[in-house]
C-alpha cells in the first residue's frame, strides 16, 4: 500500500536515528518542564518591585503594615478580581501567594472539620475519592496523594470532563467527595468547559451531601487569541441548582504579576466562605496586606488586568505559534502525533503513539531536552496508554524553544518509527 | 486594727465609686487589647515599603519573582535569623507572614500524617492533649480548640513552667503530645525560662514517643532593658539528650518589621525539617521570596536586627515605664493587685484579687477602656481564680496609655473595694 514517495518504517527509522544522533551530538540544555512565566513576562510587572512607594493605608484606612483589618483580604483588590473570577466581591477571599495553598487548606479543613452540608470529618472516613479528569494537573494529584484521597480518572472531551461518566460515578458512590476542574484553557489540553458541562456539574445529583468541585480557574484571563473565551458562572449555576455550597473557585496572580510573589483567591458560597475564614482566622491574623495593596495599586481595575494580560499575550503567542509551526512541519501528516492548539493557558498537549510517551521523554533527556515526566498528567503518574506529553513553552526564549521542539519532534519520529518497525517485524 | 491614716474598705469603696463615675463621665475610647506595634514602631521599617527597588535576584542567583528556587526560604535571610533563633541555618525554614501559620500547619501535619518518631496520625487517636503553662497566649489555646486538642493547664513559675508538674504528667500519659512554650519574655508574664527548665524539658522522659515542644520564641530579640536576656539553646539541648526531634522552634519578624507583612520561621531537627518541607512542598511551590529578599536587604545581618530592635526599645520602654509608674502610684501598697515588670516582650501581667478580673474588665469597658477579656490567658477562657488581666501597652501613644492605665487602676480599686466590703458584710 506504500506509494513510491512514502518512506517505509525502516527508512523512517534510519533517518530518525541519524537525526537523533546529531541532536545528542549538539549537547543542548533546554527545559520545557514547568509552566513558568519567562523573565520578560515578569519584567512586565517591574513596577511592583517599587511599590507601594511609602503608602501603607488601604482605601478603608486600614494600616496594612499592622495585624488588624481586612482578614478576608483588601477590598480594593477583591473588587478588581471579583468580576474576572465570576465571584461576588463579598464572597471572595484574597490570601497569600499561591492558590495551591488554598486548595490544600480546603482539603485539610475538610479532613479535620465538617464542611457545610457534611456529616463529619473526612479524616474519619474509610475512603475518600476524587474524580480527576485526565489529562490533568500533577499538583492536584499530588495533593490527593498527600491526603490519601483515591483518584478516579475521568476522560476529558473537547467540552470538559465526560459528564456521562461523571454523573454516573458521583450519583452512585458517596465516597466520591470532589472533582478537580481547570475549567478554562485546561492544563494540559487547553480545553474550556462548555456551558452545558458547567450546568451539569452544578446540577447533578451526588451521593455525597458534601461533594465539592475544586474549580481551579488558573487561566481565567490568560488568553492567547482574540476570542478571549468566557465560561459559564459556576457559582451562580450551583446556587441556581440548589447546590450553593458545591463549588470552591480558585485563582491567583501567579501568572499575572509574579509567580512567586503574587496574590491568591478563593471564592465560594457565603456558607463556605464563612467556614473557611473561621478556620483561617485560627491559623493567621491575616494575609500580607502590603502585597495586596501593592497589587491593587499596580493593576488598578479589571480593565488594567486585561490590558496587562494582553502584554503577556504578546510575549506568549509567538511561542505557542512556534510550537504549532514546528510540530506541523516535522510531524504533520506522519500519523505519529497529534497536539492541541490552545486559545489560552500555558500548555500544549502532545499525544504520541500509544506506549511511546515515556520513551520519547527519555530520548529527549538524552539530547538535553527536559520534559515533564510522561505520566505526570495522570493520577499516580500512570498514563494507561503512555501517550500524553505536556509541553510548557512559556519560559524559554523563542530560539531555544524552537530548538527544543525540533528536538522533541526528532524523538517522536524516532520512537514512533521504532514502534512501527517492531510491529512490522 | 485599722489605724487612723488607713481608710476603711467602705471609705475605699466610696472614693473608688466617685472616681469610676468621673471616669465613665469622660467618655474615653482606649484600647489595651492586643500586642500590636504602634504606628511609630512600624515607621521604623518605612524603607521596606520602598524595597527591593528593582532588585529581584537572591544571592544564589534565584529569580525571586518566579516559582522555582529556595523552597526552604532565602538563604541570606535564614542566615540573619539562624543565630538569633538559635537554629543552624540549614535547619531553619523561612516562610510566610505569620509564625502562627507554621504552628497551625505543624499540628495539621501531625493530625494528617505521622511525625518523625510517631506511630500514626493524631487524627486517629481517641484523645490528644497538650500542656498549657498558664497564664499563656490565647491564640495557642485557640489552635488547640480548633484541632480538638485537650488543654491541661500547668502553673508558671519565675523560671518557666513548673517542671515537677510537667515531668509527672508527660511521663504518665501517652496522650499528652506537646507543650506550648513562650520561652523568652513570655506572654503575658514576661518570664524567661531558666537553663535548668530548658534542660529538663529537653531531657524528660515522655510516655508519647512523638511528644513535641512548640517553642514559640516570639520575643527572641525584643528586649526592654540592657540585660538582653539569653535563654538556653533548646534545639541543642534536645539533641544532646537524645531527643533531637522533640522541639519545633518558631519565630517571626512580625514585631521586628511589619506585623502584617513580615516573615516567619520554623527551625527544628533535620528529620522534622525534612518532614515539614516535604509536606509544605505539596501545599505551595514556595514562599514569597521577594518579601524575603526585601527583609534581607533591609535588615542586613544579625547586628542590623539588634540595632533595629534597640530603636523599637526606645519607643516601647517609656510605655512599660508608664504602666509601672501609674500602677505603683495608684495601687502600690493597697494589696489589691500585683503585676509583672518584664525585661522584654509585649505584655504586663496584672493580677487582681481572686474573683475580680472579669468585673474589672467589665468596669473598664463601661469607661471606654477595652482590655483583653479576662480568662483569655487560660485554656477555654477559664481562669479558675479569675484574677489575671493581660495589659498590652505597645499600641497606644504615651498619653493615651497613661489615661488608660489610670482608668484601669480606678476599676481595680473599685472592684477590689467591693469585694472587701462584701467580705466584711
Amino acid at each position: 500500500m506504500t506509494t513510491a514517495s512514502s518512506p517505509t518504517p525502516s527508512e523512517l527509522l534510519e533517518s530518525a536515528r541519524r537525526d537523533h544522533a546529531a541532536l545528542v551530538e549538539r549537547g543542548l540544555s533546554l527545559n520545557l518542564t514547568r509552566g513558568k512565566p519567562s523573565s520578560r513576562q515578569l519584567d512586565l510587572s517591574a513596577d511592583l518591585l517599587e511599590l507601594p512607594r511609602g503608602r501603607y493605608t488601604a482605601a478603608d484606612g486600614t494600616d496594612c503594615r499592622n495585624y488588624a483589618g481586612a482578614p478576608q483580604g483588601l477590598l480594593e483588590l477583591r473588587e478588581i478580581f471579583a468580576g474576572l473570577l465570576q465571584v461576588p466581591v463579598e464572597q471572595l477571599i484574597a490570601a497569600g501567594n499561591a492558590s495551591l495553598e488554598l486548595m490544600h487548606d480546603s482539603l485539610a479543613n475538610a479532613f479535620l472539620g465538617t464542611v457545610p452540608g457534611g456529616t463529619g470529618r473526612w479524616a474519619d472516613a474509610e475512603r475518600i475519592a476524587f474524580l480527576c479528569p485526565v489529562p490533568g494537573y500533577d499538583r492536584h494529584f499530588a495533593l490527593c496523594e498527600r491526603f490519601g484521597i483515591e483518584m478516579i480518572p475521568v476522560p476529558m472531551t473537547d467540552e470538559g470532563p465526560d459528564m456521562d461518566v461523571v454523573e454516573r460515578l458521583v450519583s452512585a458512590d458517596a465516597d466520591i467527595k470532589g472533582i478537580w476542574c481547570v475549567p478554562k484553557y485546561s492544563n494540559p489540553d487547553g480545553v474550556s468547559y462548555s456551558d452545558e458541562v458547567v450546568r451539569r456539574l452544578a446540577a447533578m445529583p451526588t451521593a455525597a451531601p458534601d461533594f465539592r468541585i475544586f474549580w481551579d480557574n488558573a487561566y481565567a484571563v490568560h488568553h492567547l487569541t482574540d476570542e478571549e473565551v468566557e465560561i459559564a458562572d459556576v457559582l451562580a449555576a450551583c446556587a441556581e441548582s440548589g447546590n450553593p455550597d458545591r463549588v470552591l473557585v480558585f485563582g491567583s496572580t501567579s501568572k499575572v504579576t509574579f509567580a512567586g510573589a503574587g496574590v491568591a483567591f478563593l471564592g465560594s458560597s457565603p456558607a463556605n466562605v464563612s467556614w473557611f475564614q473561621g478556620l483561617a482566622g485560627k491559623r493567621t491574623i491575616g494575609p500580607d496586606k502590603i502585597n495586596q495593596l501593592r497589587h491593587a495599586m499596580f493593576l488598578g481595575d479589571a480593565e488594567g488586568v486585561r490590558a496587562h494580560m494582553r502584554r503577556h499575550r504578546e510575549l506568549l503567542e509567538p511561542k505557542f505559534e512556534t510550537v504549532e509551526r514546528v510540530l506541523t512541519k516535522a510531524l504533520g501528516g506522519t500519523g505519529l502525533a497529534t497536539w492541541s492548539t490552545p486559545k489560552g493557558g500555558y500548555f500544549v498537549r502532545l499525544d504520541v503513539l500509544d506506549g511511546c510517551a515515556r520513551e520519547v521523554v527519555r530520548r529527549a533527556a538524552e539530547a538535553g531536552i527536559a520534559l515533564t515526566p510522561a505520566g505526570a498528567t495522570h493520577p499516580y503518574g500512570d498514563d494507561p496508554r503512555d501517550r500524553t506529553i505536556r509541553i510548557a513553552p512559556s519560559f524559554p526564549e523563542l530560539d531555544a524553544l524552537e530548538e527544543a521542539i525540533e528536538g522533541l519532534a526528532v524523538c517522536v519520529r524516532l520512537v514512533g518509527a521504532e514502534k512501527l518497525v517492531a510491529e512490522q517485524g
